[in-house]
């Protein structure tokens, strides 16, 4: 497919990563589907290393998928073996074999039990994967291969992404400084429960995987599973956070121990901004949307209506459009089922109230609405007056350009 | 807004409709929104007429839907009195006031009281109704006035249709001849539960209240209620079945009356018929396309699966490319959350198995598909592998032309 041109929401530059210990990158071409790009990504990580998932929730889930969630949920990894261009997903028994294939291969390379290879594939779906090329490439790698950078990673583990996305940060734990480094990928077929397209973060901290599972699992609910591109769930959405205690912290005993409270928030907002980034590449994206709900009877509820405001295609064809129509934003409010008083609902759009008390608010500032929406940073705010109970969801608009890429992505 | 092209989907002209006794239309200029154009459409039934209404379930459903609920559940009505270009919704307590005062104005001119006065409005969101200009123009009605023709009702109701929507048939119950007339309008935000857009169906036919209101659900759930266009539920939809009781047939007591039989089945295919037109003038529709669902462990499970395809922006992307992506339909049911066994799913389009337990099938018949594709009506099959269970749904494809038409909309 052509090169698409980057995102106009793009980050300035992707971000100078701290040191990590205990990853060590190799970024391939094996010309699974794309010709003169590195195309396939092997992570090998230090002995004792601990690893946690989460995953798409799609009935449809990836070979890769299914045999990834086994591993996690072991805790231990070495190995983590990421291609871009295929999928290997519906592909049968055939792609069992060959995510069994692949990960023998990986083994060999990072002289590890099969089992523990992590496998993350995203592309197209139902084309077998060719696993000749990935041996091919596999059996190039020596102990004198150069190491990728996280740079190199992340553009190694893209698909139509525009650019490539990293976030880093460094944070105590129990005085002694650790690190976290992530790359993800992904810019259609976004929408929570879970992940969304790929994404693996890296800490050199010392953490058992139980504890690494709590951590993760509550990182992702405010990052990763609250942005929406085209509310298409993906089969291969895979989400892994590896620790090599390359630190030498003391061992956390939970998720609660004191010693974690900073690495915790670290955490959270490492992912959120990588989840932004991944928004902020959605399809043919010109708007970021933040959508707030806000007195809702439930947090579940609120996110219902946030997600509904944030899926709904009039909603985000009219912030393309720079069009003030808050009445969409009602339409999606109304027909998510999210318990609401019409007399009390409210609406603003870039902090400017446009509807109050069930009817338009007269002589409200359009001007200042105007400018907001030929802005990129758009804001949508309902308060469904029955509660206090609040969710944030993440998406962009609706455009030209995402039709674009989507009528005609496998030709 | 600039006027729409005609969609490629749409009949070949509008249908010769037989003649209803009992019903008189007036078509009228009123300036609500559209210049040079009716937009009011006033219809007079005969006295002792019934009616049923099934309504939009948003929660923030329009000021009419309200009010014509309540009437509608008393199943008796002299007049519907129905407006273009403005949808009376969130317009707050100013909003039911209008709606009240212009059942009052209809009331004056059909010689009713208020609450025999259905009211249905379309267009805009959140902009107050300007009864003034109903008022002038239902002034201009008098014993002289012309009546409109089921074509000329039919355009005056229409927002951003491409077409005219009608149909009609004829019937027997308990050997008398009766007659069924029905317009609709609605191009865009057309998802279901229930209905969407406006659609209006008179009959002839004598047949109580409670009856026709149990026909009448009966008769939505295959029709009305398995469309979609863009997932998005308007605030407005309005499904009213009239019977003015001037064909004399005896009067049926139950929906099961042995009489009625034919009549339910020519009810349910004429509100197939309608709800089918309103997905051919879906807006940017160049494709019409069917999605059958089978083998599902439940009617619901069915349907949830088949609405998943219908809606997801990725499948009617590609439908829109001429895309044989089989593997979005996969993604799709897979994210709707149906039970499935991934080793028996199958996948045809346009009557060719693509994918079969599991997997693709090898040396399908891709010319057949493509060729397929390039035609305007097309089919997708899902067998989900886990039971008998079915549902069939409508939908159109997504394209460059639904965002120019929704990017500025209000402008």
């Amino acid at each position: 497919m052509a090169t698409l041109k980057r995102s106009p929401l793009a980050p300035e530059k992707f971000p100078k990563m701290h040191p990590l210990s205990g990853v060590r990158l190799t970024a391939l071409k094996a010309g699974i589907k794309y010709k003169g790009r590195d195309d396939l990504l092997m992570v090998r990580l230090a002995s004792g290393s601990s690893v946690a998932g989460v995953f798409t929730q799609s009935t449809t889930a990836s070979a890769p998928v299914q045999w990834s969630q086994t591993i996690a949920k072991r805790g231990k990894a070495r190995a983590i073996l990421i291609n871009s261009g295929n999928a290997n997903t519906f592909t049968g028994p055939q792609g069992h074999a060959d995510v069994k294939a692949t990960a023998a291969m990986a083994g060999r390379v990072a002289r590890c039990k099969p089992s523990e290879v992590l496998i993350a594939s995203t592309g197209v779906i139902g084309e077998p994967l060719p696993i000749d090329r990935i041996d091919r490439a596999l059996s190039r790698v020596n102990s004198r291969s150069r190491s990728a950078s996280w740079l190199q990673a992340a553009k190694a583990i893209g698909t139509t992404d525009t650019y490539p996305k990293g976030a880093t940060c460094q944070v105590d734990i129990a005085g002694t400084p650790v690190r976290l480094c992530g790359i993800a990928k992904g810019s259609g077929m976004i929408a929570p429960d879970m992940a969304t397209m790929l994404a693996f973060v890296f800490t050199d901290a010392n953490i058992p995987p139980r504890v690494l599972d709590e951590l993760l699992r509550e990182g992702v609910s405010g990052s990763f599973n609250s942005i929406t591109v085209d509310s298409d769930t993906s089969t291969s959405d895979s989400l892994i956070l590896a620790a090599t205690g390359q630190a030498g912290n003391p061992l956390p005993k939970s998720k609660s121990d004191p010693s974690l409270k900073e690495f915790r928030r670290t955490l959270k907002s490492l992912l959120t901004d990588l989840a932004i980034q991944v928004v902020r590449d959605g399809e043919g994206a010109s708007k970021f949307i933040t959508v707030d709900v806000t007195g809702s009877n439930s947090t579940a509820n609120a996110r219902k209506a946030a997600l509904s405001v944030a899926n709904s295609p009039l909603v985000k064809t009219a912030i393309a459009g720079e069009d003030a129509n808050w009445g969409r934003v009602v339409m999606a409010v109304g027909k998510s089922g999210a318990p609401l008083n019409q007399k009390k609902l409210c609406v603003s759009i870039g902090g400017v109230v446009i509807a109050r008390s069930g009817g338009r608010v007269f002589g409200y500032d359009e001007r200042q609405v105007a400018s907001h929406l030929r802005g990129t940073e758009i804001s949508i705010e309902v308060d469904l007056g029955v509660g206090r109970s609040r969710a944030r969801v993440w998406t962009c608009d609706l455009t030209h350009d995402y039709i674009s890429i989507n009528a005609d992505y496998r030709t």
